[in-house]
């Protein structure tokens, strides 16, 4: 696997012509303040390697990735009732997080949507006992970092500006999709997004979807295969905002990303990346982090198409 | 004025043929189980006669009607600065109530709609010391009736009900057009929506808006003359949810409906109306209501058009 | 009546620092050709006299101000069941052209909106032997103005600019709510947007809204007073565009407005007014039409509220 | 590959408690009379293998898998051009045809919407010198098949049902996405519509795309690897209407559908797939076609995730 490496290396060369082109979330005060030229990637096969370039094993806030590792417990204790409750039809829309549920009665689109995963986090609060740390632990067992943790300060922040997450919660609750007490679901939903982990922690936390739904280093099951195959679709169709056609048709490959300039990716069979870069373009994706998942496929003349 | 007096009491007869058609709302107990057949309607000239016909002094829930005169107290207030935070354009669509706010970056289209009226609420918040009792003092001095109550069970059933005005106020919060806290806001808007009057009661105190804005009986300027053809202006294009054009079509005055089945209609110059009978067409609007408004009309040759 | 004639001999320069501010439509180039500095009005009192200031006999393109026309036409001959094709409420939707239609299956929402005068020019063609001639021959009738002409440049340029139109026609006719060829309705309606006609033509031509139908000057009767408060009901809540509540709120009164400057207001029982001056607010009026309108009814202390 | 052809032969069992479910188009008289209980599926390999069960000979109407087709055609030409008139994203909504197009500016959202696929008959009309034989005899070569023809009631019948695809045509006017006439761009669409071809047939013309682009039995390039990559990603996000997640979540494989029961699937590296049934689920996808899919894969154990 010398090549993973060489070309792993050859990278933040080749990108870094994207850099300055975008800008960094801005809404929570933590999130503006990392340094916009951070970049790093992982990649984890599903023989046990890992390999890494830049700033890869530097913490930062995972945001919406954490949807992936909410929806596969979720799957894990739900299985396919969770679509009852939740679609798996992509957005489509800019204007998706409150008309599209007025239009459809409530029912999320899918699961990465804001509303989608307010919903998921309902459901995880009736199957866990201490939501909070069991989906810590859930994590940690996942990248084998014991030292993972939520930031306490990102935490307060989605607070002070999660007046439409409340929005969402209300109202999907006027639809009855909400069963637990909106306080209760805004704040295991906040600190899920609140955690901080490293490329290399995600890289190797979601192994588990390259591999069939088995963590190769442990031989843990996490969900079934026929799951794990159902999360890479949604990923593929839903998991980056209303840019996911445009990845689809660019990258090709299952991804889930988040405003804090992660965008974890997915080669069935082969292996699970994390890339990292903190400015986003205009849907919300990090810019560098696009290209180098672009140019590193292209290099490696992977595919799943 | 006898010719009031009989075209009133040849009401009854004359729209029982509505009754059965539609249904009262049923989403507080309290609202479906007022009895179907009850129909009541009270007139106020502006040379301070009052008229009525059937069930007229029964009380009964305002509902939105009260959102009438939460807004002429706002503009007593805060005068034309309240259009800054709420729009004078009809809604237009089923789908208002999040969707629009959505597209129109949390201002409201008007102060009728349940978006509306929560920004209208915080406004008051800002110029009332004891907002619920200063509003109830409001409606009783309009009204000339000291025992007007809010009902405890139904003030209680909005809160049970009321998830879809929660996440207005939330996503109205997050464009910044709320400034008190939710609780506040929720609190006194279902209080205002809660309150018991009777036909003659309401007559009497819209009877103002007949009257270029002082009400004839204690000479007491409620808002400028200019204000109240405003208001006026605002019940004709916004005042009976999606069938405004409708009501303005085959009524042609300025109207404000609830879906406790009251309508207040108002003839500049003339008198103030208020009609009350439970069932609801598909709209929102009383049936029997609208019917005895457009045959009143009809018979008295009134039209402000 | 000299008060009419003073105030109106005073609006000129009340208005005047109003130009400057808005523009002409410019999709149609003998529209943008038109002298930005137009300012002309006139008045039509039901006894029969009339009062005129600045361009009031200049000939300008009546455009949308033509719906009035082919709304009264259509009423005449088909009555009511005009309104099982075309609605009555407002569209409150800047985006209204086309989505509309397609939530609420092909049934535009009023006459006033280019989807509902397809339909109504639609409903003409079952009625009119020689559609155009017959149309000319009402204006002309209606003004007294034999002289009045179609633009033949205008109609051409409606043709190339047309393809919304078409677009709008087509989707109609999908939903079945067109019958005659999309050519003929086309024709027909670009027809009577092309017509030119002074502001002494058409206060002249709209009086009869201000006298319950009948035109005063020949007894004639244009429509049942019925009707002729229904289409002022329809004009206060639909007759300009998306600012319809806009008006209703500031001037008060029923109008219909063209993108040629042109504005058309009555005030029942009393006077039709016709306001032209070619710039015009982001929403498509008459900007100094609009002003002049407010400024008229404030001096002259008149409403319908 | 004895496999592939017994895994085949025990579908039809397998799949026919999905009969009598759905029901087929009606719009058009010729697809209505199609017998509901045909089923056909072909299979071909990049190896040039075929195999085949049921009516996998019978020819169809092969409706919107045209656009596979056309776009692949228009790519040859034009490259990367033709995603600067039509966007790479799932429409996501099943008011799409107009609204969507409304809001974005007359950019449709992907090439497989009708409203993209009228621009890319534009766009090969620019290119093509007979455009509708040059379009069949594409089809012809990549089919192997000479005897394709296209269906003359049914392109009758296109044109009687044709007002939407025109309303269409003329709003992507309106915004300047249509340079030739919207006759011409109209009869060449509703041609490629109106193609007749079996299973067998649109398996063998689309294994180029499970192939890199290059047709494996004559060895010419249709499409460079690159573009075959993006069509192939474009199928998975928006091949099957409003139901795309749905078949990515389910079916796992890039898919285009049509009205007329057929669906192309593509496993790249491997074959590509034919299934036809007419009997369409409510978001117009073949029933017993999408669970035949479903049913060979789970058995064939492939899947691209």
């Amino acid at each position: 696997m010398k090549d993973i490496d060489s070309i792993l290396h050859a990278l933040p060369e080749a990108i870094s012509h994207t850099f300055g082109k975008g800008k960094p979330a801005d809404y929570i005060p933590a999130l503006a303040e990392v340094p916009r030229d951070r970049f790093g990637m992982a990649i984890s096969t599903v023989d046990g390697q890992d390999f890494i370039v830049g700033d890869a094993k530097e913490s930062f806030s995972i945001q919406s990735i954490s949807k992936l590792f909410s929806l596969s417990q979720a799957m894990h204790y739900a299985g396919e009732k969770v679509f009852e409750r939740v679609g798996v039809e992509p957005s489509g829309n800019p204007f998706n997080s409150l008309s599209q549920l007025e239009f459809e009665n409530g029912i999320p689109r899918n699961p990465f949507i804001n509303a989608g995963a307010l919903v998921i986090s309902d459901i995880l609060l009736e199957h866990l006992k201490s939501p909070k740390q069991d989906f810590l632990d859930h994590i940690r067992r996942l990248s084998g970092n014991l030292d993972i943790q939520y930031d306490e300060r990102v935490f307060r922040s989605e607070y002070d500006h999660g007046q439409r997450n409340a929005a969402l919660a209300y109202y999907l609750k006027s639809f009855n999709n909400i069963n637990h007490s909106i306080a209760q679901v805004l704040d295991f939903y906040f600190y899920q997004c609140s955690l901080n982990m490293s490329c290399l922690d995600l890289a190797r936390a979601s192994r588990f979807l390259a591999n069939g739904g088995i963590d190769p280093v442990n031989d843990k099951k996490v969900v079934t295969p026929k799951r794990a195959r159902r999360i890479n679709s949604l990923m593929m169709t839903c998991g980056t905002y209303d840019e996911a056609g445009e990845f689809a048709f660019r990258v090709g490959l299952p991804c889930k990303s988040g405003v804090g300039g992660g965008i974890v990716a997915v080669i069935p069979g082969k292996m699970s990346i994390c890339v990292w870069s903190p400015e986003l373009g205009a849907k919300g994706n990090s810019l560098p982090g696009m290209h180098a998942l672009k140019a590193f496929i292209e290099k490696a003349g992977i595919s799943v198409f």
